[in-house]
């Protein structure tokens, strides 16, 4: 093993071991200990992968994959997370399935599930629902795998949902480690994360909480800005609160990006719906009221546009520590005079950070892979030790 | 190898070897023997899998899916079963293919094939061309592998025809082995194969025409009712006759619920359509009448209205062998204020055993892998004895 | 090693194993030792193919398939190519994906490539685009590579294009060699590559000038013909005639089917569209202009139906050499009277070639994977031996 393996592997072998559960649902739900697990077991996977090594722990099984709403990042992220532990990924597509509505979640839950090893959900279009549905889903097999029906329990992941999107903050967690050189640097760095302004409308709320409910606990100084009326769930700025004061850090709200961005350190400037929208817009999706939600569209559009200075330009950027904070996006972005007309950041300042934004998501794979092999596996830190000792990923 | 598996491969060393053909497309295509071999090596994979084992038998290969009717449970059974043996899943999307009418059946069957150890097809919905389709590309396969273009001839699998549906009916038949302890104990126990009402129309005819075909070779007594009108295909009537004398069991048909569950071990209540009116939707959807279906649809589904009554009830269920016969389902179920406002089934009758329905339902992916594995190796009992003393599904 | 393996194996080895590029996206990019090795390790694969063993060199990786046009051979072998070597397919859909326009392509690109091997793209919709875009493709995994964003860097593979359609055209080498016994054996050989009349419209032009830009490489007497207005790219006519030249070959276009078809060894009578057609085609389609569209097809069918006579029929079959040439086709083909009225080729022709032609495509899964395979190790014919050495598909 080289010595930046040797180190995480060491890191993680100091940790408790305590397992609480193997799903992954909410990173608030999880322990520092195993927050930090997860994202070492990460850190490890990626540097063996860049090495060659392979990565396989499993001789067959299946990854079950459900997204309810399009994807492509996350989509590779968690079929490159599957590959490289060897399962197969199965889709499923509910338009060719016989899914129902009601009941029948936890029937289906069985149904996918008699050699499953995990389930990975992206359900995030409707607020109170997406989280609560994959409760549902763990709840179900448990039951079965507790009645003796499934010979192994699946583990869930949460590939974004209406509250928190745990494996894209735990991948800016890790790029944030990697650009500051070490997790305990994050500390008293100053992130903002603010709105900014958009085309289109009903972006989830996961990324922004997300990211408050995660750095909040690593010291870090979190400011938070958007527009009156773009707020977050209550829920995540009490946590945000709360968790800045255990960690001693900070977490502040302003209605202001340049206040937010003077002298930040990091910044993540992204388009969100206010949280009342995403209430009437669940309402009106599930009551299937087409009319309603082209008049709800109409509306907020029309009030986005009035807050189309929020854009992260250059101006901005040089109100940053030394002008030269890190520029971060969960992508896809939307670019001024590139991708629309106007956006959320300016061009020049998109482009000089579009690499970075790109080894940004490519955490993202070996994220999955640890919350994958960290519910499946006793005991990481060997496991890792195996690998390390073991085959290349080409066999001849 | 622990006792059950000892005894599973014991039964199937005592059993004639002879493979008629590596196609399974109807259970009454198959000796005794081969049936039994069938359903031994499912249970053997089953136990296998408990334990943890691998069931891994290729290196790589393809299992090729063509569904053509919407489907979770077979499709996940077949996904599970193809990746258990090592074979990855390739689906014929026939939207995104290329694929013609008439005389090219024969050619894509040879082109998927290449690579192919395995075809699973799916195809219920056109009365007269599910099955028969299914022949046709075996013969192509036939053809391609005897002129030297196929390096391996492509063993199929029917997952729901027209005609059965061998998949579903082998996984219940091993459940009623679970569920009354032997093959031997299934002599004699009254199994009510009856209609009941939904409130939709065009269900399959395969379910109720398989499970005739295949339990009244058990010794089964075996009861079929459904309300005038409701008839299945005459031959397998016939076949059900002829095999109930020939097996020491009973096959009759009423036209009375009460009747049939008067006394029963086993219920099986589930809709189907009347098997002219899915001769009439053959005719109409191959002339593409859609004003012609949805007046067929109405009408049926005021026909059907007249059974409302045809419930499984907890008054009804009252009537079998002590109140407690063993209620099956392939599963969904059609659930009286669960899933619609009148079904196939009173909520209480499934709740008390919906457990037992994931259990039946828990032996579709081994049924098609033991489907897949005696296509495809010569002594399964030498292939079982070989993975149970081989490698753990976790490789680490 | 049995002695057509050792053969292929000593020709490989004696080529010069210089590498321009591991991207595969015209077969006129590669140098002739470049192309004859592809050819050889295909021709070596498919022979540890029929023997049965396993052709795995990866034990874990994805190769991502992006289709922007219907397929069913040349997916299935790229599936089929893909799992032989150890890898699993990713499918890029673009309508589930996030996929916009513009600038993120590029973006895109190295989203899904963090653990791709291979990327695979079929796109010849577009006149101008189609390569073009592979070539934007592998700039951007080429730049995230260099960057450390990719810990590999995967290789483009053209499954078919604007221009070319390599894979197609490589495996009709092979199908060519095979026929006539070996490469040198093509010399002089007449192959008629001839427009035929099909009921469809807007046929790529890729075949023609694939086989045109192959096959005069190989001294091989090179026809076209096609009636007036059916032109191919320029530049692909004027590489037939430099090539053809280079090679001591000849390159010839005529306006007669029959005067191609005299005394041809190798007919191979397909449908396109014109190239100033496909030229306003593109056009249209990126204004999203239905009505236009429309119209062109409706004028392009009148326009084709002029040259209903441009049949491959038994009469022009008579006029090759001997009677007896090889017919060629990429397959689906338009078969009078079986899949058309009036189409590509007279029943009984098609019918005493189907399984040559069946044959011809059963080269293409291993002309991927050989692709695939020269992309990703440095010695294919060590590598031939060890599989050679190596183990079976089957593991029990």
């Amino acid at each position: 093993m080289n010595t930046n393996l040797k180190e995480t592997v060491q890191a993680l072998e100091a940790l408790a071991s305590s397992k609480s559960s193997a799903d992954f649902l909410l990173t608030w739900d999880k322990t520092d200990d195993e927050l930090m697990a997860t994202a070492l077991v990460a850190k490890a996977l990626k540097e063996l992968h860049r090495e060659g090594r392979s990565l396989r722990i499993f001789d067959t099984g299946l990854a079950i994959a459900i997204f309810r709403d399009k994807s492509t990042r996350t989509r590779f992220s968690f079929s490159s997370a599957a590959n490289a532990l060897g399962l197969a990924v199965a889709d499923l597509d509910e338009e060719k399935s016989q899914i129902s509505h009601g009941e029948t979640v936890r029937e289906t839950a069985n149904m996918i599930s008699f050699m499953a090893e995990i389930i990975g959900i992206r359900d995030d279009m409707y607020l109170g629902q997406g989280n609560s549905g994959m409760r549902e889903v763990a709840a179900a097999v448990q039951e079965g795998f507790e009645a003796g029906v499934l010979h192994q329990r699946p583990a869930l992941i949460n590939l974004q949902c209406d509250i928190d999107h745990p494996t894209q903050t735990m991948a800016d967690l890790l790029a944030l480690e990697a650009h500051f050189g070490s997790f305990e640097a994050l500390r008293g760095k100053k992130l903002a994360m603010t709105w900014a302004y958009s085309p289109s409308y009903g972006k989830p709320l996961s990324v922004p909480q997300g990211i408050i409910g995660l750095m909040t606990r690593f010291g870090m100084d979190v400011v938070l800005a958007h527009p009156e009326g773009y707020d977050l769930l209550p829920e995540v700025i009490s946590l945000g609160e709360k968790q800045a004061a255990a960690s001693g850090g900070r977490f502040e709200v302003t209605g202001s990006m340049e206040e937010a961005f003077e002298g930040a350190d990091v910044v993540y400037p992204k388009s969100w719906a206010p949280f009342h929208v995403m209430q009437q817009r669940t309402d009106l999706l599930s009551q299937g009221d087409r009319r309603g939600l082209d008049q709800l569209e109409k509306e907020c559009l029309a009030n986005n546009a009035r807050y189309q200075d929020w854009e992260c330009t250059e101006d901005l950027m040089a109100k940053t520590r030394d002008g030269k904070a890190l520029y971060m996006h969960c992508l896809p972005a939307d670019i001024t005079d590139v991708s629309c007309q106007h956006g959320e950041v300016a061009a020049s300042v998109f482009e000089r950070y579009r690499l970075a934004t790109y080894r940004e998501a490519s955490f993202k794979p070996f994220v999955i892979a640890s919350m994958m092999m960290r519910a499946k596996v006793d005991d990481p830190a060997a496991t890792i030790e195996k690998l390390a000792a073991g085959g290349s990923r080409k066999l001849i």
